[in-house]
């Protein structure tokens, strides 16, 4: 349990506390600027400003980096190593020491190798994959697992690589738990996709189908954000190519895209990352730049936004609410009932290969697909070479479809281009995440199902900011998660929450 | 003259001082970072973000601080003092020493308080013009020029506090050059200015009467930017309260703003930010971050909005070639001749007491009124209690109007609330500037009017870049002007422009 004191409360804490959370937030304050300038460069920034800011970036991160791996900051730690903290305090130098051991741990050449590696592997990725040609991409994708194997064996030596690398985006996860929660999804999304597959059913797939106008399409996802509460007196909604959020307790900007022939989509994707900025912005406003204002990892914010997109965007009571908003900006649905917006929301789509455009089922099954390749590439137990092959017997395997070609199979994402392995399985267990806090949500809020029909969020909101968004950092993953819920951090509550969903929409026996 | 060889050119400079271009570029780079973020606050965040962006902002500044002043550039300065550079490498080093060396000599303590004070003035000066009460803001005004003396102190104890606090802002021209450049400004234009007010001259000033609704003049500004060449793959155009322009020879973004019933007004600040925008994105990319890629100081870089303009958009030929457009846009001044356009932009509001509003002559003496105020202040040769009344008592001698309230005079611009004494007059050092060059530039090129009605900026663009925008800082602001126009920098050329100008638009004789 958390004591009552503060971390930031001067009164007991060693001075050389103080010490290091104000280092902390400086360095973390460089952080959060660059993720400003990142947010622009994606957003707002003209074409030929990219030279300029690859610099800019690229010198606040060595600032970043000096600042935390320098030897006052080495120092501070060493001494609080015996001081006697409070319980806040001692998980704010857990999370600091994690991330000053790993950054002094890689030799700053091979940081600079890596980053000109990704440089050198974007374009080749680009034309290959515009090109249908692995092999173009092969060398740098050789390249980087050789890199990140480095990498891994400077920061431990006696850990399995993969999970080393899992650990930058995941430093408080253990990679078996992450392994069996994997399993178990692939075990059992891959016969109930497959018995979609031979369902019967008939569900209202084209219920959204036609031309949707992107103008309306930006009012509507702002109407969306109004009625789930973003606070847009701290954030803003803008178009980017690929959706993203960026910010912290102060500010949090979440951008979408629009398809004209798929409003359903922006909708998703406006709601997810609502639920990443809901995450930031309801971390403690005073612990900010220090790990009690920070967010736990990839996963536990998957979680936020996967929880925002299909708990609520794709439940039964939220198109209830929407619904008439969704009429009103286009006449064209003007016959839907809220069963057919549903079903459209919902349609597994049996016979996609490509993860972006995947319904909340298959989505796993990509996911680990690349996870098991990437982990397998790292291990050893795989070569570069045999990528494309393994790649498409696994899509047959397990969604029963072969893709064609590699732009459409292996080439698919840009992830590995950044030499990324680890990341990957973060989606898949933020989505396992949300549904285990979700069931804890709908078990503590009456009526929840009502109140989201009534457009009445408040409860959900308060349940996740004092359940999960408060703590920052102070708890690990499986801690928070269990904190929040009573029950240790498993794929039940998802599986529960598919098989019923699913099964009724399908009518699976 | 420069030599042939680039400062960059390693092959004959000292290990020292590639070494101090190298810190240069870092803290530069950190510079510019800032300034991405400083946009951004003006034009982008949501007004929940304030608080971060102010410790973003003041980390950054301390970072970049710290490199400047450190024991390292101190060291490398020394090493190189008695180096043997090319005249380029000298002026790069003579603009680090300048930059070390006044950020070395004000303790930290100090610039502290001074931005603390500015803090705290700003709400009370924004209370004091809203209700018209000179007292509130009278302490903190007392405060800014007791803090603002201690600065000048700090760095040179043996000077004019008031020519060292302009050299913040143009630390390479003379006061005494300065001051006689304002005083033969003020000798010629309160007589003009009077003549002009007993003139029986009849000008087209309804010309552009009615409402201009805000999306055509935004459509408009981005024609009149197109017309002019501003490259939209190295720009953007904005929004903001108050129009600007932030960025570096990659990226430079102008804003500007509208008001329905005075479309000149957008059109002016377009073109004058575009001025200020031509300029960064003159200087030489391959010495971006270092003195020799760093523009010269703000008169010089006002000298470059003006020209735009005042020279070129204020001009006949300019409206030749615009008036068209503009009414393409606005078929409500269909009947509109050039010269109904020439005349309406450059009359001269006799009764205007708002520096912002004010007209190409008048703007000058809103000016020099604020310079010999703050100056006398900053020399100890005012009280702030006495400021409203001399205030009026100039207004009435130099202008012949005088305020009714302190909030429509010296309450109207926030500049003192910064406590920016010294910045007022490299406005109308610029605008002096611009006519220098300008005369400079039309002599050069042949039929530079004809050019200009025809659309064709090229010539003038190639002398501006050639002239000025590439030499960056390598030379201080007299050489600069004098390299340029073959003249030392006075204010005839201006004379002879306003003289010709006016004389023929009023009848003057």
């Amino acid at each position: 349990m958390a004591t009552e004191a503060t971390a930031d409360d001067a009164s007991d804490a060693p001075e050389a506390y103080e010490t290091l959370l104000e280092r902390a937030r400086r360095w973390n304050t460089i952080g959060s600027a660059a993720g400003v300038l990142a947010w622009d460069q994606q957003v707002m920034m003209p074409e030929g400003g990219t030279p300029a800011r690859s610099k800019q970036l690229s010198s606040l991160s060595s600032v970043r980096h000096d600042m935390l791996t320098d030897d006052e900051t080495a120092e501070l730690l060493e001494t609080l190593a015996d001081s006697d903290l409070t319980d806040e305090q001692a998980a704010a130098v857990r999370e600091i020491r994690r991330a000053h051991e790993r950054a002094a741990a890689v030799p700053v050449e091979l940081v600079e190798e890596i980053s000109e590696a990704s440089s050198e592997a974007l374009p080749a990725w680009e034309e290959a994959k515009a090109t249908d040609d692995f092999d173009h991409f092969a060398p740098h994708l050789e390249r980087h697992v050789r890199l990140k194997r480095e990498y891994a064996e400077a920061i431990d030596p006696d850990s399995d690589p993969y999970e080393v690398l899992f650990a930058d985006y995941e430093p408080c996860l253990s990679i078996e738990r992450a392994e069996a929660i994997l399993t178990e999804l692939r075990e059992t999304l891959v016969p109930m996709i497959e018995a979609i597959r031979e369902s019967d059913a008939d569900l209202a797939v084209d219920t959204f189908e036609g031309t949707f106008p992107t103008d309306d399409q930006e009012a509507l996802s702002r109407e969306a954000l109004e009625l789930v509460g973003y606070d847009f007196s701290r954030g803003r909604l803008d178009v980017s190519s690929h959706p993203f959020t960026s910010g912290n307790q102060f500010d949090c900007r979440v951008t979408t895209r629009f398809d004209e022939s798929d409003p359903l989509g922006a909708i998703g994707s406006t709601i997810h990352e609502f639920g990443h900025a809901q995450y930031n912005l309801g971390l403690p406003q005073e612990h900010w730049g220090t790990p009690l204002g920070e967010s736990r990892d990839l996963s536990v914010h998957e979680s936020q936004s996967r929880l925002w997109e299909n708990h609520v965007g794709r439940s039964k009571p939220f198109w209830e609410l929407f619904l008439p908003t969704v009429k009103e900006r286009f006449p064209q649905v003007a016959d839907a009932t809220v069963e057919d917006a549903y079903e459209a929301a919902n349609q597994v789509y049996e016979d996609n290969l490509i993860r972006v455009e995947a319904d909340e089922l298959t989505y796993h099954l990509h996911i680990i697909i690349r996870f098991e390749i990437e982990r397998d590439l790292v291990r050893g137990d795989l070569t570069v070479e045999d990528v494309p092959e393994v790649w498409n017997d696994k899509y047959e395997e397990y969604l029963g479809i072969r893709p064609e070609t590699d732009a459409e199979g292996c080439l698919q994402d840009i992830h590995w281009s950044h030499g990324n392995f680890g990341y990957f399985p973060t989606y898949s267990l933020g989505s396992v995440m949300a549904a285990q806090l979700y069931a804890a949500a709908d078990e503590a809020i009456d009526d929840l199902d009502d109140a989201i029909a009534a457009g009445d969020f408040d409860p959900l909101h308060e349940w996740l900011a004092e359940n999960v968004h408060r703590h920052g950092s102070r708890y690990e993953t499986n801690e928070l998660v269990e904190e929040a819920t009573g029950e240790p951090y498993t794929a039940d509550a998802f599986i529960d929450y598919v098989e019923a969903k699913y099964g009724e929409l399908y009518d699976l026996s």
